[in-house]
């Protein structure tokens, strides 16, 4: 029997000898290559932190004690040791796998769940803090990336320890990478620290203090009596004990020893410690070592070459590469166009404006708030700058878009690739509510491309606005048009006659629109009812003349949108409908009003909430008909008439 | 002629001598005092920045050279001097006056318009980035208060100076005050920094390098020198060396010489410079020193005693006390419930919390996305968070509202005052947007009071909800009803029937409901047009059910909010009969897709944008008589009769 099969959870990890450990490490490390290879997923991450995970689940007592992972796509080992090594984790990601992030609901372990960045050290003194207050003597332990220290949070928190708690213990697990290479000031502060003489001759003062404890009883006084002897300016001097943390480090990350003792240090101290962990991102698989970009979050791949998987044969290009490439184009032709990524720009495409015209692309870490704001101060002076950040995150900068950039009136160009789902990645990464946050707010314009071609009319278009324009595009490939000679910029509020039809008549957004053209054939098709289809393009503002002119002739107006229904694109139909006093009948199809889990593909999870093709075309013949007295169904058939 | 008088713009300002300075600070002052006593106001913020404004404008040309106020609350002075020392300046915050803070459409000096913290070093980075790019040379300063460093995003910004410029002047304006008392480890950090006899001594060896400086000219090599001399350990130690910026500091904030002398250096410096600059808020009114809190933002006053000038007699209570006191009760009822405030104890209500249960109050210092995150954190192990933060700062933590909290499931409790407008205070600070962006996300609850009595049930009820809950309610006083005896839950979305009627039915939210009260019975008196009032109290989730059962009877459902229309309440109704196939139709009145300025009261801007009782009584009428084609108005008396 494998050692990885006997545990069950925490308490049989403990009673493993120490000697076990290594051979414990490679399976898991087995484990983790061999689900990834299979399912895509942050394998880089995970065989990072193997031993890391091994040492926090043998010093402290899960679930007792509080683990809190950051963005938390680390936490694969975290779970194949709390009693998850089983089927559900070889189909992670997928629609009967377990979340690729912790989970709150998925195990008593997983104590916080997050996707997003820079929450972990902020949860974490909640936690610390409602310990102190409830009188109970739990651990608890951020586990924080290096990447967590772009992220304001994260420094919001850090300026909150010392006077919300005693006892809080933050992890650094340092592998120089966010996502991509981690970037900013604090990056390389961190190098520092490593290759500072001064540091590592205090390291190894605390080391040799800990060499003597001789156990668990009188750590506490051992670790009280090192603190005295290495409180020297130096240690004083650090970042973190500015903010009052006891600064330790580095501590090699894959050295189970020296992370055993320097946990149990932490454990004993009565002040909150900031332990500096480095980790090799990728460790085990040597591919993943020289790519780690490629292998933070990865497809599925050969595990011996590190090559991906191959994908559909001529598959139409990413929506994301569309954009790339056409942002290069633009900004070569105009100068004062500039790309700006939070810490994605493989994810984003932006890689492709790095490589080529490096001057005018910024990358400013996980750091949304700020790189809407820096996009716009560099508005204020003539520069024309487009962020490129997810649907999802994009969240994170709410308050800037409003009051930064709209109250401004600045011209940024925001591109918005993931809005819509992120299948296997589920609620943390589905951009399902961007319409609704931002339909409220003023002078700006929303708009959704029905292809790559549209993407790319768009982006020309959101070039010659003036004021904040917004583009949400899905997450991946494409409906494969053929590539038009030349973008065109459109008119802004004008939507695009698909079909005609007047019976009723399907706004779409965004790829929607092939989607509403199929079913609009079968139904005209099969019933002789006249279907429009209408490619909307632009949430806001609205094209309210069609919409007005086809509601005052149709019997029903159905909306379709990749995106929540509440708030969404058919809301700002109704309200359109609402305000001209037309009652005609309208049928929104969006996403329900709860959060949508992960899942293997679109198509499952759309199947699951009704809206598949035939799920759709179901529910506009139903509503129709209700509505419609002049129509008779005829159920036998699929057929209808007209009175 | 008075000093004041004189300047038209900062040119006018360069050509006093050096000894006229003080008088015309005092002038200053005596303006800023005379104009808050009257008006309200930032008075003390002003009063701490009159010297440095000066040497500002005196070292810089503005506009060319950017001004980045940070909140910018503290612009009163930067406008006296840039030709606004007229007649609207007078009348500052009101219809015909200035903003109170500083606005692009105001002056081509205030190149970026604030009301939140935390906003400028990173716009001021855009500005530099922008510079270096189009290759100008114009100077960029940031001119941020010590609060502004408790926030993210300045930190993210910090984080990303080195790497985007080579030239930016930060100056921290540190009165050891945000709104309150600053609070947080940075805050004693800068302490630490002006009173360590080591800096101290540093700061005095750069002072006798810019003492030998003859002039301008040979000043950069001077500065130069300075920098390698000066370059030693205990420099690059501090926290603001870690990020890259040369830290100089600390400065004498009302000794115009050394302020000369610094900006000068700075403004030769060829890296990031810091300057720390110690002002005294309030300083010149005696009575603002002794109680920065209150004069930090201030009512008309007394400016000879102080004394806030007598309010109406019998005033209502205000919601932010009947909030702070219900809180204070439930509290001390259950020691699980604390309070968590971002650096707003006065202005949200929770400094009676602070004062009667400290051990149950959090302050975050300005830091909406911790405050947001520590209350999720807490919520885990079974603390009960009460997060007081205004609906305009909450757009702060809109993703940890979604991300950590809704995804999360917690029972988090938030209490949004400001719900509506602002007046005095203008776009950035009215609160019309909360309930759009709220309702897209799943699980929640949002509710509005109709009245201060209703406020204590719903905090009752919030306290039991599964999941997190908001409540919305408005600046300043409540309706006077009389207290109950005792709070009692609601059920959670069950609208309440206000009054009958059933021609048309006003679904009105929070104190509108009082209002509808009134158009209901006037219109039914003076038309017989049987008018029915329901006071909603759940946004989400709506009483869909009685919502059917009205409008099934009804000619015209109208709704009442303030808020703007787009997503807001009017939406949900629309949405709720959408979803029914219920074509009844809604006129939905509440602020249109615009930012609303600021003025002098919330009547006068109802009334600018057609929300007054009587403009909502007539396009009540207007559309009912559209729709309701069986009723007959007589326009010449003002009646109406059915067929």
């Amino acid at each position: 029997m494998s050692l990885l099969n006997s545990i069950q959870g925490p308490e049989d990890l403990k009673i493993l000898s120490p000697d076990q450990l290594p051979a414990l490490a490679d399976e898991i490390r087995h484990a983790l290559i061999e689900t990834t290879s299979v399912n895509g997923g942050h394998v880089g991450p995970n065989l990072g932190v193997v031993e890391l995970s091994l040492a926090l689940h043998r010093v402290f007592d899960s679930p007792k004690d509080r683990f809190v992972f950051d963005v938390s796509h680390q936490g694969y080992v975290h779970k194949l040791l709390t009693g998850r090594n089983d089927a559900p984790f070889y189909n992670i990601r997928k629609s009967d796998g377990y979340s690729g992030f912790l989970c709150r609901a998925e195990s008593e372990h997983d104590c916080f769940g997050a996707g997003h960045a820079g929450t972990a050290l902020s949860a974490a003194l909640g936690m610390a803090s409602a310990r102190d207050l409830n009188g109970s003597d739990e651990h608890v332990v951020a586990i924080c990336g290096d990447a967590a220290f772009t992220c304001g949070i994260t420094m919001e928190a850090l300026n909150n320890v010392v006077h919300s708690t005693k006892r809080l213990i933050v992890i650094l697990n340092d592998n120089e990478w966010s996502i991509d290479k981690n970037v900013g000031a604090l990056s390389k502060y961190f190098n520092e620290l490593i290759t500072n003489p001064v540091y590592k001759r205090l390291h190894e003062d605390v080391q040799s203090f800990l060499d003597r404890v001789p156990g668990g009883a009188s750590l506490r006084k051992f670790a009280h009596k090192a603190k005295e002897e290495t409180k020297d300016f130096v240690l004083n001097s650090s970042l973190f004990e500015k903010y009052g943390l006891r600064y330790i480090g580095p501590i090699d990350g894959h050295n189970l020893d020296d992370l055993h003792r320097y946990l149990e240090f932490a454990k004993a101290s009565e002040e909150p410690v900031f332990l500096h962990v480095i980790t090799e991102k990728g460790r085990g698989l040597p591919v993943a070592l020289e790519k780690p970009e490629k292998y933070h979050g990865t497809s599925p791949f050969d595990p011996q070459t590190g090559k991906s998987l191959p994908g559909k044969k001529g598959a139409p290009p990413k929506y994301q590469d569309v954009f790339g490439n056409h942002l290069v184009e633009m900004a070569r032709q105009d100068k004062k166009i500039v790309g700006i990524t939070g810490a994605m720009p493989s994810g984003t495409g932006l890689s492709k404006l790095r490589d080529t015209l490096p001057g005018q692309y910024f990358d400013v870490g996980i750091a949304e708030e700020h790189a809407v704001l820096f996009a716009a101060g560099l508005a204020t002076s003539g520069i024309k700058p487009v962020v490129a950040i997810y649907s999802t995150f994009l969240q994170r900068a709410y308050d800037c878009i409003i009051h930064d950039v709209a109250l401004q009136h600045l011209n940024v160009l925001f591109c918005m690739d993931r809005a819509g789902l992120s299948p296997n990645d589920g609620p943390t990464h589905h951009g399902l509510f961007d319409i609704s946050y931002l339909r409220c707010v003023p002078g700006i314009v929303v708009m959704q491309p029905k292809d790559e071609n549209e993407l790319i009319d768009m982006m020309e278009t959101g070039m010659d606005i003036e004021g904040p324009a917004f583009i949400r595009y899905p997450r991946g490939e494409g409906i494969g048009c053929l590539p038009k000679a030349e973008a065109e910029p459109l008119p802004v509020g004008e939507a695009e006659v698909i079909k005609p039809g007047q019976d009723l008549v399907i706004w779409a957004l965004g790829p929607m629109v092939y989607e509403a053209s199929q079913i609009a054939q079968e139904i005209e098709s099969e019933t002789g009812i006249e279907v429009g289809v209408v490619n909307a393009r632009f949430v806001k503002p609205l094209d309210h003349a069609l919409l007005h002119q086809q509601a005052n002739r149709a019997k029903l107006i159905v909306t379709m949108e990749d995106h929540v229904r509440t708030g969404g694109f058919g809301s700002a139909v109704q309200e359109s409908l609402a305000e001209a006093n037309l009652q005609t009948s309208i049928l929104s199809l969006g996403w329900p009003d709860q959060f949508v889990p992960h899942g293997s593909n679109v198509q499952i999870l759309r199947k699951a909430a009704g809206l598949d093709p035939a799920s759709i075309k179901s529910s506009v013949l139903k509503r129709f008909y209700q509505t419609a007295k002049d129509w008779i169904p005829h159920l036998e058939t699929g057929t209808a008439h007209k009175i």
